[in-house]
């Protein structure tokens, strides 16, 4: 094992450098106009895997963006632990905020600052050093590895989300546990893994009165307005005391134990700073719930846009004909999103008044929630590693968000998704002037190589 | 008399030429480049009012497009009415949806088909018309007159407006009564003279959570959300009977009289007729109140507009940071705005969560409701000149929406205000294909002649 480490740190500037070539790639998913440079990314991602003695290397196409895929199944008896990443990355706008150019990666102050410089290429090509190190030292792997990366991760997960549904696929990536680095910890001086994120059922609600709009003058008092019948479905979404008032929301929520209340509890979480960095004098949600369990734990229920009507400037009275709304819940473990769409649906046939018509439709597929069992040897395997490294325990924390792949993955395979992230939630990920510091980028790769030994000894 | 409707029989065709003509200038008053063609409108008016003996007759420009001015004051010890009409027009677009040009009238089965033929140039020319038949056979008018006519009614009315805000304007057009004939029957075999309107009071509110927009994910559960807050008080804006739930708002709410009420029963309204022009299952509003109650006499708010956050295609998981709604309230007699306005306020300041800012706009002046005494001696007077012509008394109707320039004149003089409507509800006025019976135009100027001999003998 300290060969591998020394291998890592003898090698390291050209880790860097392998980075800063990869980063130099605008691999820019979301602009048709920049998929050959995602074409670009993946190649450079496969022939490095291959160039290190990964086999079976592959470009997936014909789903989007091609799905890179790598295997070495050389450790009989030993798990197979399946990688992930993505190579593609943010739209850089607005350019002009930008210090020195996104695709010209740029070294300060010890940060790399460069367009997906955290998000994702700088989370992911650890584990291929960590790999790198293996082969070249050892000659073999500890594990078996299956590398997967996807090249839409910032607009939509299509691809990988297709491969998923296809027996080849699911056969093909078959694995016993996954590690995704793709994310931040919960404070610079805090490593932490995550355990558990959010499941997602996410709708538009369209509201119809009259045929036309109609003069508020004419018709105000009798003309049904749907901006107010949309409003007065969505004030009752929520009860007094910040649930979602759909019945049987909660049924099958699974609650805390005191263990993981009291893990939650005692992360640092300070309230007053939180007020101040999102720009708010007092926050909303449940009751009984701390701020963490509110948005790592607790279902809930969000209007992310809503629109009817006149909203040009200056005064127009008119009773709107339409008014649309994108309503969201995000779930906990054990709700399941095509019972909340059911209830959802029963909750405004209850709820919508004769003088309207409307209709829901979902947007994308509903996900589950995930956690990842604390007891898991995988997970506990890391705990002495992490220590070695940083000389402190991971926290356990949770993501409110929704990682619909991490999810899939999970499912598929019933397996648990560890969470290894390596970002700092201030890096400024999808923002300007994105930037990873070059520290974690150098302790990931002792962290992966230390994990792969780690997951070979259960 | 019986001269002067001999006159206006047997000049018909060219009152009907002179109108045509008129119809054909485009005085698009929104249209910045149709303002020369708003002046050629005014000035064809004035000149005719010259030309049949008005005196005094004024463009008063400087306050926009202008306003047109005449009178004729030799009836002493006889009222001075006021005659109101606009010559400015809406936009015609679109254009490919009428049959014939805009500004080509064309009669079709006894229909002047034209921009302006109802609304209003077809509706103030039966008054010209009768001035001229009195003036050119008795030599004289029975009252006196003012006549006023606004370039601006199509686009805010600021001209006419800022006028009547000069004591040399409040004393010139100073009068007894005014009549205005910018309205529809309501029906075409019920003739009917309005005797009310709404007020209004339109406002902006806008709602302000974080300092920027919040992933969903991330602050899910604690970030405030405008959106929701937004939609809990509008709301709460309603009772379930359907009533404003502003404390207070009710107070000077002038309850309509048992005869009120009959005359109001007694028209011909069908329900069902209402859901099916406006393609509805059912309707809105208040407990105990009739339709025409509802939309006449009682107050009401509206919201006519509303955005916040995403609204373009597919999904996105961000709590915006702000929310807009324009909200307003029809007022009915003694409601009064800048108290509405008030408790409008004190009601947010209860309602809104600690979590937001927020701040309320004001769209506009508030403008009170106009109620014409149906003991008023004009009204009663044109009773029998209804009879008369239509062989029915007309209906008294009110109407739901509000005509600022009417309200000034009832409350800067203190002054019925007659709403001698010629138009049919069915003239698709500010629509393509506008028109107005040919009926209606020769009814409206033996109306117009024998309403100023009925008003003389007051």
């Amino acid at each position: 094992m300290q060969t591998v480490i020394d291998y890592i740190r003898s090698t390291k500037e050209a880790a860097l450098k392998e980075l800063l070539d990869y980063l130099k790639i605008p691999s820019i998913s979301a602009n048709p106009e920049y998929h050959p440079q995602c074409d670009q990314a993946a190649n450079y991602l496969a022939d490095k895997l291959k160039s290190i003695g990964m086999e079976n290397v592959q470009l997936i196409t014909g789903y989007g963006r091609p799905n890179v895929y790598a295997d070495w199944l050389h450790a009989p008896g030993k798990p197979t632990i399946l990688i992930y990443g993505h190579y593609d990355v943010q739209p850089p706008d607005p350019l002009e905020k930008w210090t020195t150019p996104p695709f010209e990666p740029t070294i300060r102050d010890d940060m790399i600052y460069a367009r997906g410089s955290d998000d994702n290429k700088g989370q992911h090509w650890p584990w291929v050093r960590a790999i790198e190190a293996w082969l070249k030292t050892e000659k073999k792997l500890p594990v078996n590895i299956k590398f997967v990366a996807e090249g839409e991760e910032e607009c939509g997960g299509k691809a990988i989300h297709d491969c998923m549904q296809e027996k080849k696929y699911i056969d093909a990536w078959k694995c016993d546990a996954a590690a995704i680095s793709d994310g931040a910890w919960f404070a610079h001086d805090v490593p932490s893994i995550g355990v558990g994120l959010r499941g997602l059922s996410y709708f538009e609600l369209e509201v119809n009165g009259a045929k036309m709009d109609l003069h508020s003058g004419q018709h105000g008092g009798t003309g049904p307005n749907p901006i107010k019948v949309l409003a007065q479905v969505i004030a009752k979404l929520n009860d007094v005391s910040g649930r979602v008032a759909i019945p049987g929301f909660y049924d099958d929520v699974q609650e805390l134990t005191a263990a993981e209340r009291k893990m939650i509890h005692d992360l640092p979480f300070d309230v007053d700073n939180y007020h101040t960095e999102i720009g708010v004098a007092t926050t909303a949600g449940e009751e009984g719930y701390s701020h963490l369990e509110r948005q790592w734990t607790r279902p809930t229920f969000e209007v992310h846009g809503i629109v009817g009507g006149y909203v040009a400037p200056g005064a127009k009275t008119v009773i709107p004909a339409t008014a649309t709304a994108k309503i969201s819940f995000r779930l906990v473990p054990n709700q399941n999103p095509a019972k909340i769409k059911k209830q959802f649906e029963d909750f405004l046939k209850a709820n919508m008044p004769k003088t309207v018509t409307w209709s829901l439709k979902e947007l994308g597929e509903g996900g589950t929630a995930l956690v990842v069992p604390t007891d898991s040897p995988y997970l506990k395997a890391l705990q002495p590693v992490y220590e070695k490294i940083w000389g402190r325990s991971p926290m356990l924390t949770r993501t409110g968000g929704s990682i619909p792949v991490a999810t899939l993955f999970a499912n598929t395979w019933k397996i648990p998704v560890l969470f290894m992230d390596l970002g700092y939630h201030d890096d400024q990920i999808h923002s300007p002037n994105e930037r990873y510091p070059l520290k974690q980028f150098y302790d990931g790769m002792e962290l992966a190589a230390q994990a792969l030994d780690a997951w070979s000894k259960i």
